[in-house]
């Protein structure tokens, strides 16, 4: 896919990548040993990034709304899991090829041999075939082997383009039967795979020494959330709303990973989960604050209609009318919208796109993902889905816990309903082992079902219940065992589940859609200069702030250099000294690629009189002042008070050395 | 053991825990599914603290050398830890009783049933038995059973305290025979358990879809540290010495965790690779800044003779007098002390231990624990292993890549030696399919052996040298083949590969005992009142920093709450509000068991005249001023710069409100 810089230049990802890898961002982990997919170091400039996008993510949203953080082990047992339904459900299809043992997956697998088969149709037609949008999420192993220009029966290709607008649908079996079906051959052998079998994503391992506790690596931070709920309500002093949050690795053995940062299999996640009384709509007592930031909505509707093109609209009238489900979810997506801007991503590459029902948990109530745009298409990096009280339900069904808020009323509330009372002496004899089944039976009866049972017992002095599993199923009560009667009843409390919002942020997929984003080239003539490469992370967010150089080696820099380098530190600021004998220019270009957005120079002048110039990596632009004004400038910088077109209108330009180009030196 | 809390209070470990828990600094992960022994989840309090260390470790150690910090995966295939000796090594000894299956680690069975014995033996002589310390790096699996006062032989009393001074050296078979001889019976079942098998510590899974990727979760952060190498000292512009850094969760499955934070199975570690080059005595250029940095050092000497009483002595000394090996692990010692002194441990509970010969890896030139003193006993935090050249030696041997320094040298090195010239023409023909596996012999010949072999050349035309696996072992090699001559070569470069010095922090360890050294119990009469406890963190470390108190509900103090939090919040502080309808004594008293150092009272006069009483955690005294004062005063001893005496000394004091007791509320 065309993407373009920052600067509207064409994107060049080999260009970009064999930067980052020589500034050291990131690195393949365990390369000397010929390293593991799916699997990355970062480097330091990467892991400054990834300090500073985290420091500002937990300003904004845990210190902003007072959230409870917890820090919870990626080792998980077995049962919760289950109870969670990772164990049953969290899995991809896979197939084996039969000839060499590739494993591939299978909804992968079908999609590009029946886009592969369309495009042949199409290039058999003589239609000129564009390249799709490379999206990682759609294909993570590329099916290999040249495009066969064959053309397809028009109901075919009707067929196979059905097939793919339904490709999340499928099971393992269905997938199956299509391959069949349509006699997909793995290109790499000209067989074809072995039938889907179902590959649970989650990485295994046995706690302990008996090997008898199984337990998975997590793969989200939600459920070690969740089972402290009843702790965090009572750390809260049982006030609602609240929210948690958790920042750590989570593990997904993806079958086949590609696409770089983007599909890992160990990665950094900050989860919040919201707790909100699902009563009242969820109305967010700040959702004013934000009603008017516009966010890009990709709704379901439009998605369905074909259509990706959509205007801004301000999340306010995106609630009001029922595109976004309530006030609550339409706040974190403002708030998401918002973190995303302090961090720097291009707000044309920005867009939330509704989850289709398909794509939705059962229990999901609404479900939007942050997507950033990149050269691998949009990715989800922040998903915002409204879980309903789906977790916390199973997770006390399962053990007992409290997982539940119980609310005093200021106004008792009467109700008035049909209560069953059951003569316990007499009924349990009658039953028998069957008892506590039938009980269980009648007191599920539902309220609008009992004034009907009520009726019948006083006509007939009997009921006959539906009781599974005891005798046919069918079950009398005599009137001398119940009683069903219309009384009211007075509630001081009121006990209910809490909805979870829960905004979920994949770190990494951030991180490297920034740097797309914000890397630009500059110089390079054809034929001429090497163009080089630049970061401009806003300074908040920069790995270093600021890059220190002398004009050369001279000993009398050096006392200047450290004081300097002190000072900043003193302020907070991370600084780097580049004293190699490099020209400046050379100095600044290596520092340009690391994003690192301000220099100061030491030169003769300073040593003379302590004043300094400050360089904008963006503009290369330089100023000139005394310490006090150089470095109160830095720091309003940093802290994004500033931009440097307010500090250049203050303080007086510098032109008299050039920084572009090589220095003579003097030693 | 008995210990003392900061106010000389006998410490109560029980009620500081059940504290620690009600205030959710952490708990047991997975509780309301039961549990699992060895992993924790850190409540909001826990996570701040955590957040706070790590804050003043990066700043400490990180930022003032500007370490290299990266961050790799846990995940980490075999191979990797095959080289560094983890597969093997990284395993401890168990046996597993016969009757009820459980898993006993065998060091620590042998090693209770013998001290219950000598107990038995000192009740039965009437000598009265004092508990020992209860050390978990020792005790993980208490052996349930009473002591039997029965009488032993003065022989065999010998024999047991022989065995127990030696017990870390036993290996399984050892174990395995002791356990037989002395007819060891597990006190729960009455049997002797089955023989030991090694039991490797590492959690195992298998990476990708195929299962034939075997991996382990990391047992410590260093492997990815090292073999990034050549990588880091790449970014580092060739420059030495340079360390890197890391800091991230680790693994170990341990057979029985007990002892709470103290030995976990998933922990965070922070770990600092600093290499150095082995030539020249290992100096450090700042070592005089800390050379009067006077530390507690236990070294093996002093632990050989069974004494433990040691004074303290300034680094400087003991690395001139060689109780420290070198400059540069002394160096990081004091680092150590004076990162552990500004967290706020108790500078009488911080020792350094030596470990001795036989604790130490083979390869480790010294080595020294940083321990705190808990009521656990004397517990292992920090430990500073200088690893010599193994592990970069390992790795470069094993995948071949360059995980050395190449230096340009000022003056180039004439070196004269014997060297061996081999005629290849004649050489490979001659011996065939043996030719490289001779020439392989050859090549490796030491030069203190190849004048004798010049020798032999000249007097007999020939030399025999021994080539394993090449006929009967012994290889003519004739004089026609080669020549063997005393040469000279200058070298420009110099190629090593350099000592690592090792700083590694249990993350958690610090932060449990950093807990039990600021604990301590105000009030609490005999029969009166409960004591209350209070976590005296310094300022800087504390969870919270500021908490704001209403003096009641009343409707005109949430304007000034909401103002404050802001104006707190913009100052980089954190802060809470309590508001809740506890009087205020209550609400202050929660927060010192938070260990919130410091309080606002907000009051009528604060509605009127912007005025704030600023109340102190440790003296509970208080100081009134307007609103630019007080939080100027707070600015100066959240970042340590003032002490609460100073702040008394400048603001007068209040007392017109009693904070301790119940207030009447105004609503």
């Amino acid at each position: 896919m065309a993407t373009t810089t920052l600067k509207g230049q064409p994107f060049d990802r080999q260009a970009m990548d064999s930067m980052l890898r020589r500034r050291m961002f990131y690195t393949p982990s365990f390369e000397i040993y010929g390293g593991v997919a799916g699997l990355y170091d970062y480097g330091p400039p990467g892991c400054a990034l990834l300090t500073n996008i985290m420091d500002i993510w937990r300003k904004h949203f845990v210190l902003e709304e007072d959230m409870l953080e917890v820090d919870c082990p990626a080792l998980t047992p077995e049962v919760v899991l289950k109870t969670s339904g990772h164990v049953e459900k969290f899995a991809d299809w896979m197939c084996k090829d039969p000839k060499n043992g590739d494993i591939i997956r299978a909804d992968h697998f079908v999609e590009e041999i029946l886009e592969s088969r369309l495009k042949g149709d199409k290039e058999a037609r003589g239609v000129k075939v564009v390249e799709k949008e490379d999206d990682p999420k759609k294909k993570k192993k590329k099916v290999k082997g040249a495009i066969e220009a064959v053309k397809l029966d028009d109901a075919v290709v009707q067929e196979y383009e059905e097939i793919l607008a339904k490709i999340d649908n499928y099971d393992g079996e269905e997938l199956g039967a299509l391959i069949k079906k349509y006699e997909m051959k793995n290109p790499a052998t000209g067989v074809e795979p072995l039938p889907p079998v179902a590959f649970n994503l989650m990485f295994q391992t046995a706690i302990g020494p008996s090997g008898n506790l199984q337990g998975y690596l997590r793969p989200e931070t939600a459920q070690g959330q969740f089972l402290n709920f009843a702790k965090l309500l009572d750390f809260n002093q049982q006030q609602m709303p609240f929210a948690s949050a958790s920042v750590g690795k989570s593990y997904r053995n993806e079958i086949s990973p590609r696409a770089g940062l983007l599909r890992v299999r160990e990665f950094l996640m900050a989860e919040i989960e919201h707790y909100v009384d699902p009563d009242g709509g969820k109305k967010h007592a700040r959702f004013d604050e934000v009603k008017d930031v516009e966010l890009v909505l990709l709704n379901k509707e439009t998605q369905l209609a074909g259509k990706t093109d959509v205007a801004k609209v301000a999340i306010g009238k995106a609630v009001a009318d029922g595109t976004v489900d309530n006030e609550t979810l339409g706040y974190f997506l403002a708030r998401i919208h918002l973190f995303l801007e302090k961090l720097g991503v291009d707000q044309s590459k920005i867009r939330f796109r509704q989850h289709m029902a398909n794509e939705m948990a059962h229990y999901a109530a609404d479900c939007w993902d942050a997507e950033l745009q990149t050269s691998y298409g949009w990715i989800e990096c922040v998903g915002c889905a409204d879980r309903s009280a789906y977790d916390l339900s199973v997770h006390a069904k399962k053990t007992g816990a409290p997982l539940m808020v119980r609310e005093r009323l200021d106004v008792p509330v009467t109700i008035e309903e049909w209560q069953i009372d059951l003569d316990k002496k007499k009924f349990g004899p009658f039953f028998k082992k069957d008892g506590k089944t039938v009980e269980a039976a009648i007191e599920a009866l539902p309220q609008d079902k009992r004034e009907a049972f009520a009726q019948d017992l006083a006509a007939d002095g009997k009921i006959t219940i539906d009781v599974e599993g005891v005798g046919n199923g069918k079950v009398e009560v005599t009137k001398d065992l119940i009683v069903i009667e219309r009384r009211t009843r007075t509630e001081n409390t009121r006990e209910f589940t809490p909805n979870v919002i829960e905004p979920s942020f994949g770190i990494g997929r951030i991180l490297y859609s920034l740097i797309e984003h914000n890397y630009w080239t500059r110089g390079g003539s054809e034929g001429g200069d090497e163009a080089r490469g630049v970061l401009s992370f806003p300074p908040p967010v920069a790995p270093t702030k600021v890059l220190l150089v002398p004009l050369s080696s001279h000993e009398s820099f050096k006392p200047l250099l450290k004081y300097m380098s002190l000072k900043l530190r003193g302020l907070g600021i991370s600084s780097r000294v580049d004293d190699s004998s490099a020209s400046i220019g050379k100095r600044y270009s290596r520092n340009d690629e690391l994003g690192t957005p301000l220099g100061i120079t030491i030169d003769f002048q300073s040593v003379k009189d302590k004043t300094y110039t400050l360089r904008d990596r963006d503009s290369t632009k330089q100023v000139r002042a005394d310490e006090e004004t150089i470095l109160k400038a830095i720091k309003a910088l940093v802290e994004g008070e500033k931009k440097w077109a307010d500090v250049e209108k203050e303080l007086p330009a510098f032109e008299g050395q050039e920084t572009e180009s090589p220095v003579r030196e003097e030693n």
